[in-house]
């Protein structure tokens, strides 16, 4: 065991004071880092210390691991948490980080490696027997031979470019008669896009989810699972919503994928938080789709129904303790929901709306998590993401915890730029959504910007109504009373003073 | 069961406000009352629709139990939920309510006024077997027959004025050679006090712990417990840290009590949300001292730790709808602690510090809710409880609620006022409370002003070393830099610029 005194969190915002907010529980003093558009930051004024790392572009600031690495040594530090995008997942910097001397907070460099990569993961998790989108294992340029196994999956297939990326080389194929048309036509764009004909073919899911299960594992071999997220709910291959657990996963099917997750966590050696993902077909077969060397952006619904804290598990782990609990220890209780909070326009293209943060009122009371790194009156920068927030609510089942989600969605108060809240409220309220029969196609099956309309409760409907009929009959005058009653109206209900 | 569609809060504040978000999340639309001096509150502006009841003070608008109702019907509201204070156990204002042809979410006006009655309650409980502090049922005057009483009992004993209250005519009697002194002394004062010389005698306990017992009923004569809450830590009487579960009570001791709880409910038909108090002694033996007929304030250590919404509960009996669960499907997860923070200076005797809260910022993070009725900016009102906010912490065990709670409180910012927080951080870490061996003399035991001084955690007290040392030898330069790197310090770190 080595006991971590002193923590950098190699990181910014509300991943940053999520991590420090952890740390300060356990004893351990804190160490911000920040880049020059970060300066009135809440990260940095919560740390114990806050070193600046250089100009807003992550180029020159969270993405210098050098720095990084040459703060921690200055300022003492004994291990270094990366948080989630910027040098979590690059195993050189976990690899410098350790030769420095450095506890980083999180798997070995090998683990990052090997799942970094998707056919070294694929690869390295074949043995153990985990299911994986049936397909051809190499690329092929056969015709006749990849016809025949695209007989062997069934049809609808997919062909894709070997060297591909960004949908170029890409087909999806419904019935045999198209086959060989498609596959030549994926080959030619393959190789003028790539300059490799090359591709391959695997099943293609009509109507997949993402399913994702969190694992803890130790470094002395022992690996848990902390059940699924359920991240089907996207918005360009990112994340809008995420729940746990899944509307759609079983007591035996949460039990197969978390035992799949737990042997490819074992297929690299895994150690610290990590997350196993996978695509899921309508008939709920499951396939391993990549493994995150790191803690993921969802992963407080996780520690809501789990009652553990995720982060103080990394640090225990990163010091060298064996996991305090086994699989069968770990129970779900009741529902959780995220939804991200982006400034961004949904009624515009989801076009980033960057801006001040004028009015900034976070929901409250029982139920509710806000994790967030701003406060009312700061600029959202331009140079990073435009997550302002998470809100998390938990609740007895996935019902309450819906109508928990919308009602803390309304109580948001957030003035001066566009965000996604009323967009996420849309998704909340859909059919689609409540009835848990849903995929990743969500967004663009279900949603138009038109369709972001005010919501009115009965009691809303029923004034409103009224007030129509009162300004009717009393057009020439200035003032309109709800009532004998002083009356006042709450922030939503300020289409009484707009009305008049 | 008769639906409720629209709601009147009749209470203020945080609990205005927490039964309001409740209700929201139910579908229910909700009316405000408010004070003049409560114009600018966010329960307001939270509500649906607010009503003007009248002046500050409480006696000419949170105690008009008339114009209350009045509201209520000019409104159109199917029930009124009370809160905690005000007229909450008042059981004429439940019955005019129930006259009026609204709900009272609450009990039934009969239970209110039996429990109301310290006598008429014992009576009630009495054939059950609910264990009581041992003593005289009746006054008595007969010196002889009291000292046989005494006896019966065993010392230590308390005499106390039957016509009394606020500690006269009460007498400690430490052993039997004292008793007839102490009697004629004790009769004596309570002639004079009330002109009524009758004492009764009971079982003194030297150390008396304060748990108590959530309880929930429905109107088909089901009630559960739902555990413990430990409210020992009291300042005159009042209490100023609860938390779930106790740290003494065992599975047996929970059951026993509950069960014992549970009796007390059904020995006067309760239905709704109800809290049975219970005096612990030094053996662990358990007296039943009242009933609340009522939400108590330290509701949400329950909520945390059940996961069960006590409103939402209590809305949904009020309906008329049996519970839902059973004794069974109720566990314990985890641990919740909760501590009230007032507008009061612990440095000068605790004395209400009224005035405009100019900072005020809430900790946030995992496992942290804040129940609270201001905003930053606001002004604390002198009518009222100057309670500013209710900080509760859930984790997995004991400690880390702790930890938590510490961390927490470290992250608050209020400025403008003084508060009872930096008593609160005394209390969490004092040995006698982290070990669990307290009483309710807790404060009065340990608790001196000038035991609240800074808590700088390791790494500053090192950075203030270091800054010592460079300040004396730098002693004529106005700026110090810590080390070479810019650092920027945190909001708990300003001595740096302090000492400068």
């Amino acid at each position: 065991m080595r006991k971590i005194k002193k923590l950098l969190v190699a990181n910014r915002g509300e991943i940053s004071l999520r991590v420090m907010r952890t740390a300060k529980e356990m004893g351990i003093s804190t160490v911000a880092v920040y880049s020059e558009a970060d300066r009135n930051s809440p990260h940095v004024a919560f740390a114990d210390e806050a070193v600046l790392l250089g100009p807003a572009p992550s180029s020159q600031s969270y993405l210098r691991a050098d720095k990084i690495i040459e703060t921690a040594l200055k300022m003492g530090v004994d291990a270094i948490h990366p948080g989630y995008g910027f040098l979590s997942e690059n195993a050189d910097f976990a690899k410098k980080v350790t030769e420095a001397g450095i506890i980083f907070v999180g798997p070995s460099p090998e683990s990052i490696e090997v799942m970094g990569s998707k056919l070294a993961a694929k690869q390295a998790v074949a043995r153990y027997g985990i299911p994986m989108v049936p397909g051809t294992e190499d690329a092929i340029s056969d015709i006749p031979a990849a016809k025949h196994k695209a007989f062997e999956i069934g049809y609808p297939i997919l062909i894709k470019a070997s060297a591909g990326g960004g949908g170029k080389g890409m087909r999806i194929v419904n019935q045999e008669e198209e086959f060989e048309e498609q596959m030549l036509r994926a080959i030619s764009e393959a190789q003028s896009a790539f300059g490799d004909g090359a591709v391959f073919i695997e099943k293609y899911i009509t109507s997949p989810r993402h399913i994702e299960i969190q694992v803890l594992g130790d470094q002395h071999g022992n690996v848990v699972y902390l059940f699924e997220r359920e991240c089907s709910v996207q918005r360009r291959h990112q994340k809008v919503i995420e729940e746990a657990p899944s509307a759609v996963v079983s007591p035996k099917m949460r039990m197969a994928m978390g035992e799949a997750a737990v042997q490819v966590a074992k297929a690299c050696d895994y150690y610290g938080a990590g997350t196993v993902e996978f695509i899921v077909d309508e008939k709920l077969d499951f396939y391993f789709l990549e493994m995150n060397t790191r803690l993921q952006v969802e992963h407080p619904v996780t520690e809501m129904i789990t009652g553990k804290d995720l982060v103080k598990e990394q640090i225990l782990i990163a010091e060298g303790y064996p996991l305090s609990f086994s699989q069968n220890d770990l129970k779900i209780s009741g529902h959780s929901i995220e939804v991200r909070v982006y400034a961004e326009d949904p009624k515009n293209n989801f076009l980033p709306d960057i801006g001040r943060l004028r009015t900034y009122v976070r929901p409250q009371g029982p139920g509710i998590r806000v994790d967030d790194g701003f406060e009312e009156g700061m600029d959202i920068p331009i140079y990073y993401d435009p997550m302002i927030a998470k809100l998390i609510v938990h609740d007895e089942n996935r019902e309450k915890a819906i109508q928990r989600m919308i009602r803390a969605i309304d109580e948001y108060q957030i003035t001066g730029i566009e965000t996604t809240l009323d967009f996420c409220r849309f998704v909340l309220g859909h059919e689609a959504f409540t009835s848990g029969d849903f995929d990743t196609k969500f967004v663009e099956k279900y949603f138009r910007p038109d369709l972001l309309k005010v919501h009115w409760s009965d009691s809303e409907k029923e004034l409103l109504a009224g007030l129509a009929v009162e300004i009717f009959e009393q057009s020439k005058s200035k003032l309109v009373r709800v009532g004998a009653t002083e009356s006042n109206s709450s922030p939503r209900t300020n289409w009484k003073n707009r009305l008049i």
